[in-house]
């Protein structure tokens, strides 16, 4: 009997197949490995070709620099010590971030940080060298000292909500600051070296912000109109596709959420996103901030999308409350439900078509101009399904099978002041961010 | 008459008061603006008084550093040219993060990073150096040609999502590939300058890591499970609160959310931070990840930590669904409403329980014991309130009153099973990472 020893390690087992007829199949494998990865690589530049365009962009900035420089004349006798340039190349890889905002916010914070915490530096270290000029023990203390105050203070700060903006500035100027102090105990041409470093800083930031600008921006505050639209008309969408599939059906209900006749339909699924979106959203507002020049002007609401996208977050809890009624497990008569189809279809139409408007006003800028007329048609149609609701005589009935259709029906009616509130604050946004007045009205 | 010229600027007006007495109330309201900055800076110093421990912890590891690689012997000979422990000062303020998981993750990468890139770098330089002996022109466009498809590529991989826990890594890498390469030009002591500066990283990210674990450590891991712990803990107080909000009041529910009686029970209000909580999980998880010897061993379930976050989550939507029934404008007669109240109420508490104690067992890592006892005595409740729901006749309700009480009871019913499934995550956690069995159990 051959012992397991004797069988050699298991990786070696050729599976009785002739060594030539194996590696094919190993390297189909690999091949099909390398496949798939490629195939999510492309899927990434697919999902956003801005992507590519971004990294082109990073790869142009810092060869633009790297030859700026180091190779062509006169930048490159531009500093006293040759060195010093790679501190533009480092600039510029720490703050070129994907949208205008963050690269801005990040060059503005780098360059105002770093001339301020060099300058304060350059300063502790004439106190520390005047101080104790031949005692070395000495400006280590009075350093040591400096350095941690600063060190400890300026990162406690970085908690603080208020300083939440400057917070790249305050990392970088307790790194310059440090650095600065510290290196101070070095060369004598120290306060050349400082200088030479702050412009090769500058230089870096002017580089990454203007290649950020003029090669494809990509604006944080474009993409968080543009998140906002979409999620008010996500919640259009379902509203609208509620109705048929509600209303319009047999008794049969799928019992679970993960049902064929559910999953072909995006639409019903599209608001989840919507409930988990408050972080990406606040994120894009507080960078947006930086890119006054964009093409709102000076003082943008920013804030006012974010209460837009909390007032629509808040209405898909209640289209999760009406989604989950698709999956009970007892559904009323058809006969039951049809009594409050007519009115239940009509507010998740009008809703729907004021939520479809009320996003597309936002993405293209234009004041809205019929959303009200859809509203006041839902609030009659949600008045009229309270009266009806109070007229049907409820003898013939069983009550846990019409609760999910009457429960439908009162969570439908609280949606409208939802929809109501929500159109407000557009039309606060179109009026503080001076939405233009759509052509339709203008032309005959 | 006197014209609105001769008045003097509006700023000089003094309000008919002598000077004197202006002064103490300018400084007053200076006074009480200060205070208040005062107050809001202890107020983040008070809500987490780890934030004032890290700012002590990075000013140590940055006077460290300092004092070590610039004034104590042998440290400050170790490296050829002075100047280059700096790079050990800007190590650690970049990467000392609050949490051992975010310290870690940034310094390993950045070590790792710096490590190959500069290899490569010095590579590259080789090859510019040697095919182009003399050719200055040549020079510049080989390291433009590597800079440049370096950039591009590894900031496109930055948003491949399998790669984003070595995000940090991918931009060191092109940050000290593109400045080593583009350096090249420069001393003749080239590879000693990059020996040095990858010395000096390495010691600042030892430091920073020893720093941030030895003293009172911030732990990603424990941070997650409190976070999880404490949301499972917010879903069982709601419920528990719930049934005495609910059922037992007479006819009275404010109309609004901002209503006096229920902004004063704070325990309706705390599941309202579980439904956002999602990017803080994930992030958390994330981190946790880099932390291999906290107290959990190598491989410990994170995934699992955050499945039962969006399990969680999802019965936080339908909390919400349920929390909405107390702003509807009619409510059911009182006599209506306690016709289900029993097994209502026996729901909400059981299930109530069951996640206080799931919660308690994630918090302390031990198994859960009685939660399953909970849990069929809330299924129990939720067939007889099935049972109920169609017994009860309906000839002298109205169909509007009686809505909201019913659909509080089918989503109560709804909620059981979902309680079922965390408390199924949480056994299946129990058992991925040993939870240990309670001494209660031992104890006779």
């Amino acid at each position: 009997m051959m012992s397991p020893e004797s069988a050699g390690p298991i990786t070696n087992y050729n599976y009785g197949l002739p060594s030539e007829w194996r590696k094919p199949l190993l390297r189909q494998s690999l091949d099909n490995k390398v496949y798939r990865v490629a195939r999510k690589i492309k899927k990434v530049g697919q999902d956003d070709p801005r992507r590519i365009v971004h990294g082109l962009k990073v790869g142009l900035a810092i060869t633009l620099a790297s030859l700026l420089l180091f190779y062509i004349e006169p930048f490159n006798k531009l500093f006293h010590q040759g060195q010093n340039g790679i501190w533009a190349i480092m600039t510029i890889v720490l703050i070129f971030e994907f949208s205008v905002g963050a690269t801005l916010g990040k060059g503005l914070n780098r360059m105002a940080a770093t001339s301020l915490a060099a300058a304060l530096g350059v300063g502790i270290h004439n106190i520390a060298f005047r101080s104790t000029r031949n005692n070395n023990a000495g400006q280590a203390v009075v350093i040591g000292f400096f350095v941690f105050t600063t060190g400890a203070i300026c990162t406690f700060m970085r908690f603080i909500p208020a300083l939440k903006p400057y917070d790249y500035g305050l990392m970088i100027f307790i790194l310059t600051f440090s650095m600065v102090s510290v290196s101070s105990y070095g060369p004598e041409d120290f306060e050349t070296v400082v200088r030479d470093r702050i412009l090769s800083i500058i230089i870096g930031s002017v580089i990454a912000i203007v290649v950020c600008i003029c090669i494809c921006p990509v604006w944080n505050g474009e993409d968080l109109q543009n998140l906002i639209a979409k999620n008010i008309e996500k919640l259009g969408n379902f509203l609208e596709g509620f109705k048929g599939e509600y209303f319009h059906k047999g008794e049969y209900f799928p019992n679970s959420e993960d049902g064929q006749s559910l999953d072909n339909k995006p639409f019903l699924k599209g608001y989840k996103s919507v409930l988990t979106s408050k972080s990406s959203e606040e994120t894009m507002a507080n960078l947006a901030r930086w890119e006054w020049q964009y093409r709102f002007g000076f003082k943008h609401p920013w804030k006012q999308y974010v209460k837009v996208g909390a007032l629509t977050r808040e209405c898909a809890y209640k289209i999760e409350a009406l989604n989950s009624y698709f999956n009970f497990e007892f559904q009323a008569p058809y006969e039951f439900r049809s009594k409050i189809q007519g009115q239940c279809t009509q507010i998740c139409s009008e809703t729907g078509k004021a939520l479809k408007e009320l996003a597309s006003a936002v993405k293209t800028m234009t004041k809205p101009t019929s959303v009200n007329i859809h509203i006041e048609k839902s609030k009659v149609a949600s008045l009229k399904l309270k009266l009806l609701l109070d007229m049907i005589l409820l003898e013939d009935y069983n009550l846990r099978e019409i609760t999910p259709p009457a429960a439908v029906a009162l969570i439908l009616i609280d949606v409208v002041p939802c929809i109501e509130k929500i159109a407000n604050a557009v039309h606060e946004l179109a009026y503080l961010s001076h939405f233009k007045t759509p052509d339709s009205i203008v032309s005959p």
